[in-house]
């Protein structure tokens, strides 16, 4: 890792976030209880998913555990610590945080639970932990959180096991406010996520949305953030955050609580008002935020935009290796608001060259297959032609990861690229691991790519929306 | 298997598909190129599939192949057969069908692509073939289509390499008009489908939508009938058999069409007119068809019908192991139509035993999960108390797939079947294969087991919407 802590404290406050996600080195508190403990695990994690900083575990009663020196204590360590990682019984928090404040310590993650979710006591006993962080000039993410992800350094701080070793380095940053919609609990290396931050919001006793916003607002390698908040702590100065960053890039928010029983919800889960749902779209109108509509949208429609640039318009060109597949969306595309494309003459001449039938919008090249001498070939030509077309703004291509191999598209991506069009791929297969497999292939290659025919269309769909009022800003 | 082509001759008009489906003997006409060749793959797949029924290969220039004797012509064998399997080049098959005519086939599949799809002298190819088969009262599926699937036999007449090994064994019947949508292209054990039958119409040039309607509703081991269909040759006898059937079990039809541009692609892909989409959308409401709306709700709507019992209302119980789940849920129910249960005063008070927390619908059993002593026990009591409640007429339970054990689920399973109410589970996990497998065995249990939130709760809205119907019909 470039920087250090000496680095990352002479940036200035609008990243006094950096310790969190890009920390030269990390202390860790807590149990060192092999597989189980919540520290042993922390560490296995940060190791597992080379992680580049140094790693210092907290504990007086082991020397030594996964090859690491083990300090008794947080004094015992003499080179500066940028970030503590504290999961240990909350009772116990107030003077681990009161050392990492001696200790000059930049950022705390608080992983324990036990705290304003948990009832009075709790409440206190977070308050408390916050002063002491305060007066210090510390900042706390927690508690009750996983942490943070960084796929730039290999930062993981998750604290039990997790079910994969690794990240698709990607665009996305996911932030929530629930182990559901985070790297915790959902296959992140399975379905192949370009992935380049994570957090898990927790308690937020100090940082909170608004302050995510404001570091991933500036960090390069996040091209989209996709964000699940229950609650928003302070309208106006998220109001003022998330406009300066849907400036910059596209902010998909996940707000639920849209009906009364979903309030009532967020309510009873984190003590939170979920506030009227009539302001909030309204507000992420004005100020230009995406609305996802549900879990599955969180997850799905950020692809597009992390890998694909923004189309000019809605007009769609469906490429599909099934008829029948060519149909469905039609009406998908139809209903999401997208205008099925007229191939301008010179494409239509051009493509009833390659073959009669593909002169018509859906274009059907499923009985190309078994005929062409070179199908490979004939593929190239018909996509690279309509993607030229100066009356397609966007594409859908649907393909048989059996059937069509990966040469074809990494024969093409050059070409793709350059007229920056963006595209979706619908893959399918009756066999689920070369579906999965063909799929994360895809994803590498810097293609956005869906098993749902319909998720397909609908993050093609929102991205033309989003485009709409980007480029309208923009002229 | 039991029945043989003499009883199967034996049997009613109405069932005169019984052949396509529950062979003796299969004769099957085509390439034994190893790996390759159609009739190849088509036996590999029967042996594969467990077949119970007697395979014939018919070609001349093999003796024996995967250890069949090979049949230079079809009047060598001198058992009766059932069905022919007939995988050649188009102009050849008008002779075989004329020796299947004379041999007293019952049933023909014509695998073979290049009929009324492939242009003029297509249809009258097909035409021709259909003649023959009409004076010998022979009967033929396709042509280009995969065939048919029966689970309870093993029968399985796809004709090039498929991939996956078996299905489980359920209630689902999924027919089509396009290899997309049938078992040829989606991860069918993969995904834990449980099947009954597939059928994929290919050009229905003799067997229609309407006799497989016919066939289905009186199989016993169909629970519900999930069928695409491009266009409806005859309406009135549609219409008649729909009737039928959906007095007898749900019939859930995705037409697609809908759209001015969707309709246009459907005469481009099948040549014929979808029709006007409003006139078959009252039908459909009249005669109580349920229609699907897209390809996600084609393949995993079902699952509700094949294991579930009908609702009695719209109630739902949201029993998560999520408190965000919760929330997403009670939104995605409200928008669907369901009603979030309010618990009677006795469930209140028996879920406030087990917990302070349990009290308020969603209940929210993660936290539960750190402190109980058995925690299953109180997760038995929790579900079962609930679902007994008289103000809840459906539930969704959310597991973490790593976190709770198939144990729970094999114990109160009896309990549940007692109760007679439906539910859908919403499984989670990092883990991609832990989720997959999870999801198998869940769903071999006889449970409706989803990965997509959202898709959970449509299920279960669509299940709602179709009981008020039957259900009033049986008043």
């Amino acid at each position: 890792m470039a920087t250090n802590s000496e680095t990352s404290m002479t940036r200035n406050m609008e990243n006094d976030l950096l310790p969190f996600f890009e920390p030269a080195s990390v202390a860790v508190f807590g149990s060192l209880l092999q597989d189980i403990g919540p520290g042993y695990c922390t560490i296995k994690n940060m190791l597992d998913f080379g992680f580049m900083g140094k790693v210092y575990p907290i504990n007086p009663s082991l020397t030594e555990v996964m090859g690491l020196r083990v300090y008794s204590s947080l004094d015992q360590v003499m080179e500066p610590i940028d970030l503590a990682m504290v999961i240990i019984p909350p009772a116990m928090v107030p003077q681990v945080i009161e050392q990492c404040a001696q200790k000059n310590v930049k950022a705390v993650i608080i992983g324990s639970e036990g705290f304003a979710e948990a009832g009075d006591e709790g409440v206190a006993l977070q308050r408390h932990v916050v002063e002491i962080a305060r007066r210090a000039g510390m900042r706390i993410l927690g508690p009750n959180t996983l942490g943070v992800v960084n796929t730039a350094n290999g930062l993981m701080t998750h604290t039990s096991k997790i079910g994969y070793k690794g990240f698709l380095k990607g665009g996305i940053a996911y932030c929530s406010q629930s182990g559901l919609l985070s790297f915790g609990c959902h296959p992140m290396e399975g379905r192949a996520y370009p992935v380049s931050k994570c957090c898990d919001f927790g308690n937020k006793c100090d940082v909170d949305e608004v302050d995510i916003l404001n570091y991933l607002v500036d960090d390069p390698e996040t091209k989209v953030i996709a964000m699940h908040l229950e609650d928003i702590k302070d309208g106006p100065r998220f109001m003022e955050a998330a406009r300066r960053a849907t400036a910059v890039k596209p902010v998909l928010i996940l707000k639920p609580g849209r009906s009364t029983a979903g309030a009532r919800a967020v309510a009873s889960h984190t003590g939170s008002l979920a506030g009227d749902d009539q302001i909030y779209g309204s507000v992420f109108r004005q100020i230009g935020v995406i609305r996802l509509n549900g879990w599955q949208e969180f997850w799905e429609i950020p692809r597009v935009f992390a890998s694909q640039p923004l189309p000019r318009g809605n007009r769609l060109a469906i490429i599909s290796v099934s008829g029948a597949a060519g149909v469905l969306l039609a009406d998908a595309a139809t209903e999401a608001g997208l205008a099925i494309a007229n191939f301008t003459d010179n494409t239509v001449k051009r493509l009833r060259k390659l073959s009669p039938r593909f002169a018509t919008n859906p274009v059907d090249w499923g009985p190309m297959i078994a005929v062409a001498a070179d199908p490979l070939s004939v593929l190239e030509e018909l996509i690279t032609t309509i993607l030229a077309d100066s009356n397609v703004d966007c594409a859908i291509i649907v393909v048989h990861a059996m059937v069509i191999g990966l040469g074809l598209f990494e024969k093409i991506m050059p070409q793709i690229s350059k007229l920056s069009k963006p595209l979706t791929i619908f893959n399918f297969d009756s066999d689920l691991d070369v579906m999965l497999e063909t799929s994360r292939r895809l994803q590498a290659l810097g293609l956005a790519t869906y098993f749902e025919l319909e998720t397909a269309i609908k993050a093609l769909s929102v991205s033309v929306a989003y485009a709409r009022v980007a480029l309208s800003r923009d002229l």
